[in-house]
């Protein structure tokens, strides 16, 4: 099959890009390969978004001739682009969204590299140094912003979510909308763009002309879950550990809509944390929500953590079903009580240093087979330590299912296998067969092939 | 039946007003009558938006304790709201929107009343008076922006419409929005509220932050339609003549999605305008545009214009099904050519001077039963003065339908009867009826009970 | 003498201007040369700030062939301008504030005629009436500001004073713009040029970006006293008593710097209305500032007051000798005593209603031959009167010193001749006479000569 | 003699910081002194401003009390001010300005520390790595603005000259500001205050209101020269090579008023990087100029040029005696060329990358006795190689004339010692005699005693 492309040259407009010598060297040195390849694959996938591919393997190879390099110009830099996906454009423009997004990954690649990685001032073996990397990341995206009162929502839940929930994510968009909330998502489609597009029409109704749409992802799923183009702030971790560190420390509410393995990451990654002993009294409004029809779904979710985690962990949330207007007032209400707690501990309003990670939440997991297999999935452990391996059981299914490596390796040697507890296994299969059955695991299309067997 | 309501104070911000003690003392004459009451219908259907309530008459008579009044502060004046309807309010806060569409309604009826009715500049019996006055009150609402290209698509259509047909305007509105182009509605629900929805999401991916929804309209229809909060730019002219003239003077090209009598009406006044022989070489793009499940709608309207307007009034429109994009660009197209001849004749961008209204157009039509029985709706006239007959008669039917006063004239005298040549009446009928079959008379909810006998 | 000339044409940038084909008729038609000759030497009169003219009837004779006219584009008009004074251009451009106040012009000179001549709710034989009029005014030309506290200092006096004192004026500026205040003059040069460039320096060190430096002006005085281009809100009212008007209404504190015969009038005007019993208790500061060296002239001029008003006008003021900070901390004091006195009788900050104007201050005084005879100057009369004469009496010496008209009439019919109580007299000619003796009559250059005879 | 104080806080507004917990600790920690310290003499050096001192160590003794720190709150951080000059307050309240100096005083000191000492990617022993650095800092403070035509021109001259030297400073300011320039300088008063109060005044006349008043400085000259707060965008680079050289890559064109050593140094650098071989057909304009009473100083300057580096050097300026209007329109000519070269050569705008800086010019220069002794004048070298350490021995006069350092040195070990070839010595002892005979040396105040003897 033929994909359509368009070749053009973009001028940073609006948030303009001043480089270096030094800078623009390193992004053309296409021998090397590092930064460049990294540099061209999420160019890419900011480029494909829109087009219903959540295979970050399969980008790469429909748009092989895609090139991006970069061209001195008197008044400032542009980006010279070829062979881009035809999506991205409309009557042979590109989308100014895009384009601002193209210039979001030229920053944080730019940045990570050369103020982070190169940089003796941050130790990215301890815990304050891989904060403190988070924070300067962040910082340089401009996304922290002083002398704003809390009012950031963070909506996880599914890229591939049935019209009826999707439609429920723009209800609660809409409502948070109304009252002045801004929109934090993974950035991807389904429950990541629901949310904003409902929020963006809450804003226009209430005059709010700088409502903020934030997205927050990484090179690994930034392929599968490509920023709509509404996001009008965009931030690319390193990793997927950076990018839920990012979440949790700049969100001052979390909404979770219906998902698959990542929305279990999150929802895994988040309660970890908050059972951490140091975060007993931090306040940290959390709510499942969605449509009648995912009543269900949050049932069985909420079972499984009962099953895994214990009651502790089902204090932490709340989960509302069908009562979108319901789900803004208790985020006010709890944002409410972030905004007094932070205030008596002089913590700052837009990042949340005063959140416990443990390093365990920190390493960066790489999902090898190995690696998957080794995965401590017992109840011999705290609590916060079996979510932290819980999560990366997930991490490493949404890897197989959609990320270029992940679909690489699984290619190559076959299921990962997950094994452990046998009543911790009997819940992730009965969580991860309905996942499936529910085609939250990939974007319809193709019939779904696990990429994992649960031992048990 | 109880419908629950809100006391509040509103203070201008964005666009404020500053009142003279004469203006205020004018407003707040209860005893006369007049502008006050004009003011306080026009306010509570403001107020009144999203409730789902097309009937004028209904709505005075369900807030009547509704009270609004200016109170003057030292940093200006405030508006003291009375027992409003509770749907204008988000946690006990009125929407942003809705606070701004209550100080412009102050300003049109303060405006027309002091500086078009009493000022002697105007001569409203002429031709040049009347559009000089319309450009005035637009002037005034800050409506006129000069040094920007022609980019304002007016978009009409029916205020009940099917969920297809509404996805179908907000697609259109989305494509438009993309493109760059403003758009203008007569600002109530359906294909009025469908195409800013879908330009506000264009507008967001293509960080136009200063997107225009016009909305126009007048205090006869205002409480059937009335404007949604996206519209960001309100104005409300005195009768419906100057506001269909509005429109087609600021308008750069039109789109007509399906619609009852009120999308007839203007569709007949478009054309009417288009066939003087003044206006022949006048480029003006107007498209009919619905869902596939419209294309037998358009046909309708398609042989009515034939049967009655003949060939020459077919030439100046045309019809695309299903395809949202296609409309956006030949729209695009249109308006290019609006441009060139503009630009060529050295008129205005942002008011079609040279555009030939005919006194017809401009005369106010007062629907009595007197009235619409003597309709001259024959062929023995001018295709443009059949054009202006026709078009009072679907506009009494308006009336008849949604207008406190039509409705209070229809109780009290029974129907309106619209007679004429039997060919013509025919087409009316079958028209007529049509919008009957397909609730495009009234929202939903009650049985229709037509208005108007067509005696044949 | 050749003067430079310069043609060009200019465009509205940044306020835009839109007119109708009505105004552009008006404004073009010079056969009846009533508007147009208005406009014309309104906008000679602009352009020909900064240089060293204050002589109206020269200014007209010099630039014989200047012309200036509308022409209608498709973005919006332009003013097509032939034989401009070369001084306001720089490298052949026209300096934007002059620019902007050649649109201000256009405006104000259409507005009046308009909107307030041709207006039957204005009744201008009435005190409402006026007062109404200069609100409409004032407004139209966006200088009521609502939600702003307030800040608006005017300053009133001579166009022709010594470097000594021009530097004294900046250095109040500075030290009111360091306070944030805003400065209003009559817009020429001298101490109406001063304080404005004294504040630009204080509101840029207090990152103040949107500092107002108000012109008012009317048609008679602006080519004596062209406003500097400094000035970025200009008004043209029709007549100098409107003129005051604005000034004592939009005003919130009043310092007068030493100046010649306008200056008199200015204070003469300020201490009738304030004289009047209704103004009793009403708070309006008001200081009389200069450096050392204009110590005498206040001596003067407290002497003047105090033995033609009497003792309690005197109570009125405060004379500050070289103190720049002293005064303006005494502004400040006495804004905040402004400020409370509106908040507790609710009157708008922005306008004060409050102050009652005697009809004796608002009848425009034409200064004929016969009328400066017949003016009573004598003690027999209410205080507020005889202010309201002593006023006319000044205000017919600076016409006949630097108005067209005044020129003319002088040239015909000799000196105007001043009558009255001896006391009175003897008074006025020991003031007038120092006038002279320090320049302060006219720009130095010419000697001056005398248009009046004080007849004791 | 007691010196006033005032305590306060301030919050950042405008340009806002946000710091992360390390930076903090890093700025708190005064037992090191290291940042600390560093961070409280600019500090002070910046509340100083207009105090008529230009003397590091006295402001140092003056002020022992004085101290900044950092509090962290919930909505950002805040600058916690004790016993700070009262002549950086206006009625008690700090001058905006100087709080903004203030956060950016912390952002430098910060950035430099943390991203450019500590971060490998620069080599500071590179000539690349140094111009590298200079780019990052300027970046950052974010002076490099793209889309933007050349219109940046530097003023060198003396902070101490005369009352007529001074207007005339304001003069061309005013010009620059009415054609549009901007304006750079060292930022204290004299030759770096003129320039910009003009050009405030000529962008107000037309209507720039966000024109640029960059001041450049580095902490060992910033207590001499404290930034004025007309300054809106200040910078302070770690070192006078630095500042040289941020001044010449940034700069469009530069202007020379008469100055002393400082300015002398200023000279010397820029025409020692001209005359480098690699940089010979490269355009940069510099104009010097004065009023007519400093037409011997520029003759005594062009002299020692002639002298000392040679025709060559003498190529590269222009003098223009008492003529402001006419320099700004060299200035425009200049940079015209300056524009059309860049365009063809694909160099950016806003950093002349293309302008070859010699190694020589870039290593610091450690003014200490012996340094002083040792440099090498004799004509014995290339001529630009001469220019860099006469460049040195001024850089060490003003050392010893107003730097904390350079002035306990001189108390410490007497002169510091300068010789060389006879005919060098000879034109150096003139020149700086001269200045010393015309107060260049110092602001008045004081006689001034040489730290320097040149040995014949």
């Amino acid at each position: 099959m033929e994909y359509q492309v368009i070749d053009t040259q973009i001028a940073p407009d609006g948030r303009l890009e001043v480089l270096s010598k030094a800078e623009i060297t390193k992004l053309l040195d296409t021998s090397h390969g590092g930064l460049y390849q990294l540099f061209r694959s999420c160019s890419l996938a900011v480029l494909n978004c829109g087009s219903g591919l959540d295979d970050g393997k399969e980008l790469l190879e429909r748009y092989k001739t895609f090139d991006i390099s970069i061209i001195q110009r008197e008044r400032g830099i542009k980006l010279d682009v070829k062979a881009a996906p035809a999506s991205a454009f409309v009557d042979g423009v590109m989308i100014k969204g895009i384009q601002e997004h193209l210039f979001t990954v030229l920053r944080d690649i730019l940045f990570v590299h050369g103020e982070i990685e190169e940089n003796s001032q941050f130790d990215l073996n301890t815990t304050e140094g891989v904060s403190d990397a988070v924070f300067h990341i962040l910082r340089n995206a401009n996304l922290l912003k002083p002398q704003v009162n809390p009012n950031l929502v963070v909506c996880w839940g599914g890229h591939s979510i049935s019209g009826i929930e999707y439609d429920y994510t723009k209800q609660v968009g809409y409502h948070l909308g109304l009252r002045g909330m801004d929109i934090c998502t993974g950035c991807g489609p389904g429950a990541m763009k629901g949310p904003m597009k409902g929020a963006t029409i809450g804003h226009a109704k209430q005059r709010i002309r700088h409502g903020r749409y934030l997205g927050i992802t990484e090179p690994g799923i930034i392929a599968a879950e490509a920023p709509n183009p509404i996001v009008n702030d965009l931030v690319i971790l390193p990793d997927i550990e950076k990018r839920l560190e990012a979440f949790v420390r700049i969100g001052h509410a979390i909404v979770v809509f219906p998902g698959g393995a990542g929305t279990a990451e999150e929802i895994l990654y988040l309660l970890g944390i908050l059972l951490h002993p140091d975060n007993a009294g931090l306040p940290f409004p959390l709510i499942f929500t969605g449509p009648e029809s995912a009543k269900d779904y949050f049932l069985q979710i909420d079972q499984f953590i009962a099953g895994t985690l214990g009651e502790q962990a089902r204090q932490r949330y709340q989960i509302i079903v069908n009562d979108p207007s319901l789900v803004a007032q208790e985020v006010l209400e709890g944002i409410k009580k972030v905004r007094e707690f932070r205030k008596a501990k002089g913590d700052a309003y837009y990042f949340n240093w005063l959140l416990k990670i443990d390093a365990e939440f920190q390493k960066p997991f790489d999902p090898t087979h190995e690696n998957m297999r080794n995965l401590e999935l017992h109840k011999n452990q705290e609590p916060h330590l079996l979510a932290a391996n819980l999560r990366r059981a997930f991490s490493g299914v949404v890897a197989g299912n959609v990320k270029d490596q992940g679909i690489r390796a699984i290619e190559k040697y076959g299921h990962f296998e997950i094994t452990g507890d046998i009543a911790i296994m009997e819940a992730m299969d009965a969580l991860l067969s309905s996942f499936v059955a529910h085609n939250r695991m990939k974007l319809p299309g193709k019939a779904y092939t696990p990429c994992y067997r649960v031992i048990k």
